[in-house]
């Protein structure tokens, strides 16, 4: 099947359970049709200050699988973080939760790990 | 654009961030035409207990702005918070997730910082 | 009124408010018709290996009035969980997070206490 979803993160701490999730998602849908994303915004952006390799390796092996991952330029202004500082694959948006909103008004699933 | 959509607190802790969540996504959204509220259940309807001067401005500008705010019953009595602790502003419903579920089944989107 | 809604638990201490949530709701919804379900993974799965009596009770309580209970079983291997410590009435999906998504494409409201 094809499914359209939104996963979002705001702690810190969630970032390890949202990459599973959604790697786990993966292994159960059709990868061509579907959207998979993940948006941060709120705290959750302080991984970029120190990325850890074993993390920047899932999430671009996600990447190369589909999955598009967002962050909230509000949220690195707030928290001092240079958006020079993300991998490459994430594109920035000018307010997440916005981001969030317009997805599921088009009919995506959000899910809160 | 026109939006709506339902901010879910139910952690004190929460609290300034779904604010200041709710305040971004005003800064790119049409006041008129659209529909945002956050509901308070759980353990964050705490907050009334001593509800700071500050938090209380921000929740006054966001309410002039356009903003919706919905407390549960059920945990303010679970909390032993009297109703007339809240602010003016505040409409309290019996059932919170009663609201997030009925206001989802009319096509707002949910968000839960 | 009949809903559809989805609970989602990944986080221990988040069962008894999710408990509680969902005995809410069903006070203030018409049973014949609606859908409540609860999913768990991640880290909330983890309740199983030592249910108390009390929990147990209060998800039998739920489970009688209609509310169905999924368990990721991704969650329960990694960590550690044998299927057999579910209380009978919890059926086990593959990815917790499919079913938490098809459900919202199918029209489930969802909720994240």
């Amino acid at each position: 099947m094809t499914v359209n979803v939104v996963f979002h993160v705001d702690e810190t701490e969630k970032w390890e359970l949202a990459l599973a999730n959604t790697h786990n998602l993966l292994t159960g849908i059709e990868a061509e049709g579907s959207q998979v994303e993940i948006l941060v915004n709120g705290k959750a952006v302080e991984i970029f200050s120190s990325l850890d390799e074993k993390t920047l390796r899932t999430m671009k092996i996600l990447f190369e699988r589909g999955v598009k991952f967002f962050a909230c330029l509000n949220s690195l202004k707030s928290h001092g973080i240079d958006e020079k500082a993300l991998p490459g694959f994430f594109e920035v948006v000018p307010i997440g939760v916005l981001e969030l909103t317009e997805k599921q008004l088009r009919g995506f699933a959000y899910i809160k790990p």
